[in-house]
């Protein structure tokens, strides 16, 4: 672009942690014409600094100073909502455009900053905030706004997939957590990660662009992986699957199906040959089919990756499709099988207690499993439930959940289908 | 935007094939918001003709009534160099925007058509001429403009993929290529296919958005999949592959190492996991790693999806990123390990010969294979060589040609090294 090249566009980074000094890294290094570096904020910023930027960018502490200059676009990658949200606000105000990677600020108020963007002109991206370094957003967004998508599912938090990966390899869940955490793909307080919590931000930002369904994110339910043993991953062996967090979403007229939580993946599905922090996502579209994207959603590089890509997508005068989204109900009320392990001390009637239970709701039991190897008084069995509406479920395993038997609460994993052939 | 709700872009579909019936399909379904249909033009358009499209629009088979009327945005889907090149350089010209499927056209014209594009002030999208209903350009150009790509893999040619994986899966080449060609993947001259001159078209596209490396299409090394047959596919078995029509680029400084034909792809790679039709494309980056893409690359609606997500990019002001790309050689002389398959009337020496112009070359073989269950006087077997210059097996494989126990031609397929792992 012309203008491009005749005024370089001003750029400053808020918060320099591993994001944002993989965006300086590779702003130092491929040098894009008509980008200029100006100023990187942070807290206590002197211990920040570092020798490779150029000697030109201003190193502040002081947020107001970025806002006040003549920066034109302002990359937010300190992350959470708050001051960050403050942040992003006051430069949209001020007419700068911004990008960011923070998917917690996009889930909950992507709207209202979509919109304020608009009214001032300039530009909100955030490629960044749905699996870092995988153009997700972009593909959406540019590739398939031709298509009605009915649904996601995706590999959305790298940090599960690396445990659940582990786990699948043989590991016990307590030891490759903490792996995960001296690797640093896991925070001391991993809830947000194992909870689900993180891939709930992600799907409900994907919700909103793909099938056009803004969804109250604290309305969609979160199952936590850290119930997971590896004694279902033997079962799930048993029944050619695997288990995956999976964060899924399916537009069924005005309500969304939606959940985020471990589940049986067949084996022949792609969601199940992620490995490590790989990051997938699968988008169902009316017209063009399954399209999938994988990659590495997170670290460093890879999310810098979609930051400077979205600064380029600015300085090139690239403006995102804007397709209005809808208020959407949320359900989690999938009609799906299910995996219900048990963990019981043996005693007569028991099979018969737990089937009468199902048979109230009208849920047929498809397959009993039990391996070899326990004991009467410690003993883990599975039952596999054909197709059923969680609801339904959930008030048959509270009836069980009353018996002496059960050693162990219940766990209660939904069975993804294997899509048909291509 | 507000300018698209004012006045709607006009659209007009220049061949009402496949493609172009499915563009109109989507376009009356999905109706979407400051977009209009004004003008379908076909050869002997009478015969074309369907009762679901706006009553308002022209039907014609007259070009220049189409490109002297007040139409916004030409899709041209035609295909071919003549006469679709011409009607796109003429569309451009009045200062119409094009959104086109046509690979060869954008391989062979792409940097000329673009920048005329750019001259007139108007926007030359073609999302749809790889892989199809797969966003891998929109991915590659917003996505992953911040990014170095050094390397592209990819499975470009639905119609190879069919016919690789029914013989993965144990047919003959002859039978499943009429299947083929009777459910519509391959023309009844499956050369394009089969050659892998449309996948070569498609590389080379790839290469320049990707790479940011021109090259001339004729220098690609192309090698047809007829070649193959079913014993290769159970040699690759045993050393725990398959076979894909791979199209691959890597870029090495001012040289871009480039080939399109059946290599041997180990079980763990991605590739090796396509089935069908489907499309993959596998990219390299220095920051972020590998991305990969797949999906459903060919067919009406899958492509229709890719032109519509075109003409609403143009529609709400979108931009493509221009970034340069720079003239590059193409060498076709890969660093790989080698499957090499002999058919021989068997003698003592035979062995003794081969590994002796191996020998006289540097190259060091790795395995030889021999399954039971041939004849002596028909005998398959296979020699892997570790990685070696293409050129100098080709020397090597010149001199093994002039044989007298060879049989058939020799077969060689270069092996793709698997990734590291994440």
């Amino acid at each position: 672009m012309s203008d491009a090249q005749a005024t370089p566009v001003k750029v400053a980074i808020l918060g320099f942690g591993t994001v944002g000094s993989s965006v300086a890294r590779i702003l130092s290094d491929s040098k894009p014409q008509g980008v200029e570096l100006t100023h990187i904020f942070n807290r206590s910023v002197a211990r920040k600094k570092v020798d490779w930027v150029s000697a030109g960018v201003v190193w502040t502490e002081k947020i107001d100073d970025v806002l006040a200059s003549p920066v034109d676009v302002v990359l937010e990658l300190a992350g959470g909502l708050d001051p960050a949200g403050e942040w992003v606000r006051r430069a949209l105000e001020a007419g700068k455009s911004v990008v960011t990677a923070n998917k917690k600020l996009i889930a909950e108020h992507g709207i209202a900053l979509d919109k304020l963007a608009r009214s001032k002109g300039c530009n909100l991206f955030y490629g960044a905030a749905v699996a870092g370094g995988v153009p997700v957003i972009p593909g959406l967004q540019q590739g398939l706004a031709g298509d009605q998508i009915l649904r996601i599912e995706g590999i959305l938090n790298g940090t599960c997939n690396f445990i659940l990966s582990k786990m699948e390899d043989g590991a016990e869940l307590a030891p490759v957590l903490k792996e995960a955490q001296s690797l640093g793909y896991a925070e001391a307080d991993p809830t947000e990660d194992v909870g689900g919590f993180d891939a709930r931000a992600k799907l409900v930002i994907l919700s909103r662009i793909a099938l056009r369904a803004d969804l109250t994110t604290n309305e969609v339910p979160c199952k936590s992986i850290t119930e997971i043993a590896a004694v279902d991953f033997a079962y799930a062996r048993e029944m050619g699957c695997t288990i995956r967090q999976i964060s899924r979403a399916e537009l069924h007229g005005s309500e969304v199906l939606a959940t985020v939580g471990p589940m049986l993946v067949p084996q022949a599905s792609p969601l199940a040959w992620s490995r490590g922090t790989e990051n997938m996502v699968l988008v169902g579209g009316t017209y063009g089919g399954d399209v999938v994207f994988s990659g590495h959603g997170a670290g460093g590089h890879p999310t810098a990756v979609a930051v400077v890509s979205d600064l380029l997508a600015i300085v090139h005068g690239s403006k995102t499709i804007d397709l209005p989204s809808k208020k959407a109900g949320v359900s989690g009320d999938f009609l799906l099988r299910h995996y219900i392990r048990f963990i019981v001390k043996d005693r007569p009637g028991i099979i018969a207690q737990i089937a009468g239970a199902l048979a109230e709701q009208e849920i047929n039991i498809h397959a009993i499993l039990q391996k070899p190897g326990h004991t009467k008084a410690n003993l883990p069995f599975v039952v596999i439930v054909e197709p059923c509406p969680s609801s339904a479920l959930k008030r048959a395993l509270e009836k069980i959940a009353t018996l002496d038997c059960l050693l162990e609460p219940t766990l209660d994993l939904q069975i993804l289908e294997p899509e048909a052939e291509a």
